[in-house]
This record gives structure tokens, sequence and C-alpha cells, in this order.
């Protein structure tokens, strides 16, 4: 076993966009585990968007992430060594280790999960966080009704390919909106979408109101949003009476730069209800939704892919790349 | 009986500000009630903020009020000819007959009401569709616990007065917003509200914030907008976690005005639920919450102040006056 690992600290914040210079590696000695705690190697670190938010000194419904500590994030692994009785060496677990190759833990927020049927990856998205984040916003936010009409934003990342995919399954014309020709091929071929809106090549807000009315031509009944600004404003042009609209991100905005909603009208005139949330509100659903969305993909029937960067030290680089949406699926970065 | 009567159409449809001649007042013949129709003698108009939006010939919930016919509205009166098995002369009804002193009707939407305990002109306002506006959007989209602050703007208006009250009730700590000192004042003292913030005095989005925070140091919990605009956008600085809007109406953009939500931020970051509404979507309620809305008034529990112009020729200048906000309480016409 190496005697140091490596970590990846906040050395400062943003100002505006996240430069390579806002993270610090570190080397640092490998602990051993005390009497009840547990030493994980970890195997995949989960980047997010939600770290953007996390970066900044700002009100939010999380504590920003101190300076000079360990980026928080989701981690996927093996254990490594344990003087913990529910942990033993080989288990493969998920937890909350942060940007760094190992972690120690006294179990808070670590889980054992099963690889046989389900790659140990898929854990940090469709069967983690972003598919409970799918799950939530689909299912009980919207509960698009069959027939229906569901549009996603950031449809190619690994939430936003998920809500169409469920959406799909409950019976519904399913749009996505991606930035690029390849993702919305992405989207259409590989995850069963019904149409997909580039909004790069749309250009604005009218441009991808009028794509919108060609995708969606009996108008919109359910809007996940995960990005705000243009998109939103376009989306709200073409919703039916009783619209949903679930807002989980707003990346549109994430650096700080204006994104009003233009025309709040149709809030009122078509009825709209517009629900914020964060999947960690929510822990007593998880449960039941990682054992349906763990199911799916058993099955065949809920799709995913993947973007890997290789080691620790690629995370800023694939973080900023997040941000800038050059993923196509889930971000990962590969550590071990 | 007089053997002709006066009604009031639509001439043209404004182009911004509603001015008096978008309206023309007529005399027609007194006709006779047919087989299985009623002949009723208005004795109050409702003058409602959504008239406004029908004079547009605009996308809506409702189709457009047309040209040339009588302006669309509630009525309250009294049956003066029946040949209709359920409505005997002298009965005191609600009714939709417009801008108009008399009405005949097959009883399509036509309730009578008992003025034994509750004054007759009350069914158009705390004990009609402002009533049950105010009940619908607090009791079921707010759904303000003890404790929880709540905000109402309009609130010197039928729905804002009838809303801080029951609230109020309900054990929350009621901040009203007012356009003027005057109807701040009888927020505060005739109806009871812990605060009332003067918007016109505390001008722009900052200055309203401003108040805010100190009329409501708690934060707000649950906000009843009848405003949108810079109201809104000031409320939206000051939300709780997990608040709650209902938007009941936009007066702030009737003319056309811009009217953006300038951060849409605090909707995820405060997990919001907005939820517009419009009460006639929801009239299997109207029983339930007319019995509760009644007997709070019979009870002495929930006041109301009304402004009544007299005259039907009185009602387009006393329908500009209350898009201006002119009137405390229920906008009444007083036909007879």
């Amino acid at each position: 076993m190496a005697q140091t690992y490596q970590r990846i600290v906040l050395a400062s914040r943003p100002s505006g966009a996240v430069k390579p210079e806002n993270f610090r590696l570190e080397s640092v000695p490998l602990p051993e585990p005390g009497e009840g705690k547990v030493l994980v190697r970890n195997h995949y670190l989960s980047l997010d968007p939600y770290m953007r938010g996390r970066m900044d000194d700002a009100k939010s419904y999380a504590p920003p992430q101190p300076l000079n500590e360990v980026m928080q994030g989701g981690t996927a692994g093996e254990v490594v060594a344990s003087k913990h009785p529910k942990f033993a060496v080989g288990d493969k677990v998920v937890g909350p280790f942060g940007w760094q190759e190992y972690g120690v833990s006294d179990g808070t927020g670590v889980r054992k999960v099963d690889t046989a049927r389900v790659p140990l990856s898929a854990y940090l998205g469709v069967v983690g966080m972003p598919g409970m984040t799918a799950w939530y916003g689909t299912n009980k936010i919207l509960a698009p009704k069959a027939g229906e009409t569901l549009v996603v934003s950031a449809a190619a990342g690994a939430v936003g390919g998920a809500v169409g995919q469920l959406a799909k399954l409950a019976g519904c014309r399913v749009v996505g909106v991606a930035g690029g020709a390849d993702k919305c091929a992405h989207v259409v071929h590989d995850l069963g979408f019904d149409d997909c809106v580039d909004y790069k090549a749309a250009q604005g807000v009218e441009g991808i109101a009028a794509r919108l009315k060609d995708a969606a031509p009996g108008g919109i009944d359910a809007y996940f949003d995960n990005v705000g600004g243009d998109v939103l404003n376009a989306v709200m042009k073409r919703l039916n009476p009783f619209a949903r609209i679930a807002v989980c991100g707003l990346i549109a905005g994430y650096n700080g730069e204006p994104m009003p909603i233009i025309d709040p009208r149709p809030l009122l005139r078509d009825r709209v209800k517009l629900q914020g949330f964060i999947i960690s509100d929510h822990p007593e659903l998880w449960p039941e939704g990682l054992a349906e969305l763990g199911a799916l993909v058993a099955a065949g029937k809920l799709r995913y892919r993947e973007t890997v960067a290789e080691g620790l030290a690629s995370a800023p680089e694939a973080f900023i790349g997040l941000l800038q949406g050059k993923n196509l699926g889930k971000q990962l970065v590969k550590l071990a």
C-alpha cells in the first residue's frame, strides 16, 4: 500500500468562472484506520454541477466548501482496511470521501453496494445521486402522465438522460435540450428521446422556442430544468395549462450571470406549478428510488453514458469541462 | 318597472391603460322572462382585476370579452319576475349578469343567498369569488403553519385583506404590502395585520426588501402574490427555505409592462414551491369554502371593507380606479 496519497483542496474561491488555480493538489501520509473506522481506496470520484455553488461563500442550501480543505464529493471504492464491525476488506462502498484517493470514515454516509449486476461507477450516476435527482423530480414533482410531453434540459447529462428515459417509460413524448449536434444525437439515438433541441444552434430564446414548437407541437406539460436562462424562458412560451416545472439546476447562472425569468405571466395564465428541489432533502425516498433505478439498469431499461477522466490530477480540468458542458453523461474521475 | 335599462358594453380594446372610451353605455328595452327563465334586478356589480385581462384579445385562461357585448362580471341582486321553478320573486341571488342593471337567465350560475346574517354585497366579496380566491390560495397552496410569516400584496384589496386575516387565524405573523399610508393603516388597524409595507414609499425592489426585512425579521415562509413586479422581486430576496408562493395576480403587468423575475436562484436555493392558480378551476371547493367564510363573517372574525361607486354609469371610472389601486377593499358599483 502507498505510504502517501493525493488529495485536492480548495485553494481559493472563483470570481466568475472556475480556474485550475482555484484548486491545489497535495500529497499527504496515508492514515491507519483507528478503532471503529474504515479505510477506503476510492476508485471513482463523482463530479457534479452542485459543487460549483459550494465553491462560493454565499448563502445556499448547504454550507460553503471550506478553503484549504478537501473538496467535498461522492466517491465509489473498496474497503482496504477495517476496524469497523459492519465493513470488511474487499467491500465495495459509496461514500462522501471527496476529491482524494483514500478516505477514513466511521461509516457515516458510507454504504455497501452490490456490483454483481450494476457496475461500481453507476452508483455515482444513474443508481446514485444523479439518478435519484432524476427519479424524484420526474416522479414526485412532474408526475407526467402517458401522452403528455416532457422537456428536459442538459439532456445529455447524468440527470437529464435519466429523466428522459423515466418519462419515456411513463408513456410521454420526451424532448431533450442539449448543446451541440453530438449530444442531441446521443440523446435521441442512444437514450431513445423523441427529439432534441440544440440550444446552441437555435441561438437565443426565440430560436429555442421556435425549435420547441416543432419538437413539442402539442405544447409542454412538464419541464425538468437543469439550466434556467434562455431555455427556461423559451419553455415558458410553450407551456400547456397546468404545466409543472421542476427546478433542479440553474447552470446558466452558476458564474453569477444575470438570468431573469423574462415574462412570468404564463405562471398565472397556465396555472403552472414550479418547484425547486434538492435531492438531499429527501433521504427517506432513497431506498425506494435506488431499488427502482437499480432494477431498471440491471434489466437494460435505463441506459447511461460516462465520461471518465484518468487520475485525481485531472479532476480540476474535468470539473471545468463539466461546467462548460463538455461531458456526455456522468462525469467521473477514475482514481484506481 | 322601467321599460328600458342600462348596460355597458366593450366598445374597443385598450392599448395599454384602460380608458373610459373603451366602454359604451347603452339603453335597451327591458325583456320579459320566457318560460324557465328568471329576471333579476342587479343591486351590486363586482369590479375585479381579472376583467382587465379579458379586455385584451390575447391567449388566456378564459376567452376574451367579446366586443360590443355586455361586459362580463359578477352581480348580486333580487329576482323581480320568474317563470323558473327554483326562483321566486324576492329571492336574493348572485349571478354572472355583468355590467347591466337587469339580467335574464335560465338559472345557470345563479345562486340564491341568505342575507339574514351576511349582507348581499358581501357575496361579491369576502363570501364570494375574492373570498374563495383568498381561501384557496391561503389554505390549499400556502398552507401556513402557526408561527410562520406570511406576506400578501395588494393587502388592502378584497382578496388580500381576507388572505391576511385567514393567516392570522392560522397563527401566522402577517405582513401586508400596499400602496400608501392610508391603506397600510387600514390593513394594520382595521384588519389586524402585524405590519404593512408601503411599497410606494419604499421605492423599488431594494427599498421594499429593506422594509420587508424589518417587518418580517424571521424571513418569509409564504407569499400570496397579487401584483408581481417589484414586490415579488423584493419578497424573493427574503424567502426562507421551503417557502411557498401563490401567484394569484400580476397587476404590475396588466398593461403589458415588462415584469421580469430578476433572480430565480432563490427558487432553487430555498426549494420554493410557486403555484399559479385561478379560483374558477376549483368549483368543487366552493361550497366548503363559502360556508367557512360565511361563518367567519357572521361571527365577526373576518372583516371586510367596500368601496362603492354609485350607478352603472360610474363603473368605467371605478374600474380604472381599481386598476390604479384607488379602492380600499372590495370595489363595487351600486346599481339599485
